[in-house]
């Protein structure tokens, strides 16, 4: 991994290094437990490892940017299949994310190219929407395997039906005790609704990332991307989803740039053992392509 | 005032101070915009001033007991009647309110003994459940006048209804700026309901203690008196109103010294200047008569 030190603006743009994108299906050799999108940097090298816990009614190709933009700057992200679509028993989604935590380190070496090798004691762990929830429910379950946390707008109901296990949120600050840094990405306008109301919002008010943020304990961080919504992290193709969701008037790029650099800042610091970069966004938001606001880093 | 210095306990006690309480009418010569509770040290003196507003159907006098401990450490408690029976606009609560603030410099003098002054350039502003929000509002107001907040179990709808301006919680971590020191104090139990559900809470989660904490700007503490309800810290008097909410099962007059001397700290610590005894009771909660779990102090 190349630090480009003292330019926090590099993190916003693609990295240095050329990616591969892989479906690995069940069937694959490897034998993961479920299917995965695997990316991975071309180059021959030892990366730190991303679990990506997608969201409800979301594919895990519809990432690829995010997650392109995250592994150009030396990173392997693995994200399993976590839902049947409309499926929303959350807790088989817990259990198969745990199982390919398990599985990592005996099957995903042999899915990566040759001699490109995951670091497996540097494993974050990311979700977005539902896909936060299964993350911070699987941190919760695995202090051990994991070194950071990152929740993409992450929501723990009430819609989808809130009453799965184990329970997230409690209401309570600083309770929700992970074991590990956190930073927690929100958008401004995913607690809206649509069409006059309508339609509710995906990440309502007292269960979205707002709350994941008080009740994560430091060092955790907070950005929000306050003109964006909660889909707008998605690939064009995934805005189908869209419609069902307050979507910014911004660029999608650009918001797509801004959340994977805010991850890659947060990644560095706490896989990479860096904080320069980190420290520097949250110093100056405006270095990001959108428009952070707040900002919130609170180390101890 | 006299610190007690190294001896952090000691705010949990009564304080060396006897005090007097008095009702002051709208018809006194003083012409206060609203009826009053006023309770002050009895010795000669200059002390520092609590503007304080009670809860959504509570009397003032309901609070003797807080209001009286808070006192004599040195303070002087001006409580006015924000409330008729049942009637439940907000507006024109924090009206008043703001009204009283105003009126402090040309009346209270007038109502105290001889000899006992105001220090009305070190003035804080302290609100119970309703009132509570009632205190945020008020500060939004009059950044100014006030040099600390303290919300008691402070709550913003949605019972009473919630459509009362000014809209208080914006549910954005740190996004409320009362441009002042915040002390937070929940409750354990005052987001319960009661009779299986039947009886809704009084201090919802979402928009209670832990949603003020989140959108307070540091310098702001945290203290949640895990064991308790919501009107706990009333006079055993003010306790028929605990039929509407889920109390908790131990000794009241211990919860109204706990939550005294963690306001006692906070002001010695903002209108006093002396920041050692809240330092040593957030670094040693278990100085108090209850259990406080979680306690927070952000400092920046």
């Amino acid at each position: 991994m190349k630090l480009q030190l003292g330019n926090e603006k590099s993190v916003f743009e693609a990295g240095n290094l050329a990616v591969k994108m892989m479906k690995v299906k069940k069937s694959d050799a490897s034998r993961p437990p479920a299917e995965l999108l695997v990316v991975a940097p071309e180059a021959q090298g030892r990366y730190p490892v991303v679990l990506f816990c997608h969201g409800y009614c979301t594919q895990t190709s519809w990432y690829s940017q995010l997650l392109c933009h995250i592994s150009s700057h030396g990173y392997i992200l693995v994200a399993p299949k976590l839902y049947q679509w409309l499926v929303i028993c959350t807790k088989d989604q817990t259990k198969t994310a745990s199982n390919v935590t398990k599985w990592l380190p005996e099957g995903l070496e042999a899915c990566l190219a040759e001699g490109v090798k995951p670091d497996l004691s540097k494993t974050a762990l990311m979700g977005h929407s539902r896909g936060g929830r299964t993350a911070f429910a699987l941190a919760l379950g695995h202090h051990h395997a994991f070194k950071a946390l990152v929740g993409l707008d992450p929501v723990a109901g009430p819609t989808p039906p809130a009453w799965v296990e184990p329970r997230i949120l409690s209401h309570v600050p600083r309770s929700l005790d992970v074991g590990m840094p956190v930073a927690v990405v929100g958008t401004g306008l995913g607690s809206r609704g649509k069409g006059g109301g309508f339609i509710p919002p995906l990440a309502p008010d007292g269960c979205n990332h707002s709350e994941f943020f008080n009740e994560s304990r430091p060092p955790c961080c907070y950005f929000m991307a306050k003109e964006y919504g909660h889909c707008d992290v998605l690939d064009d193709e995934g805005m189908g989803l869209g419609m069902a969701c307050r979507s910014g008037k911004g660029c999608k790029g650009k918001m797509r740039r801004g959340v994977g650099g805010v991850v890659v800042s947060f990644l560095h610091a706490y896989l990479g053992g860096d904080c320069r970069i980190l420290d520097g966004v949250v110093a100056a938001p405006d270095v990001a392509p959108i428009l952070l606001d707040p900002v919130i880093y609170v180390k101890e």
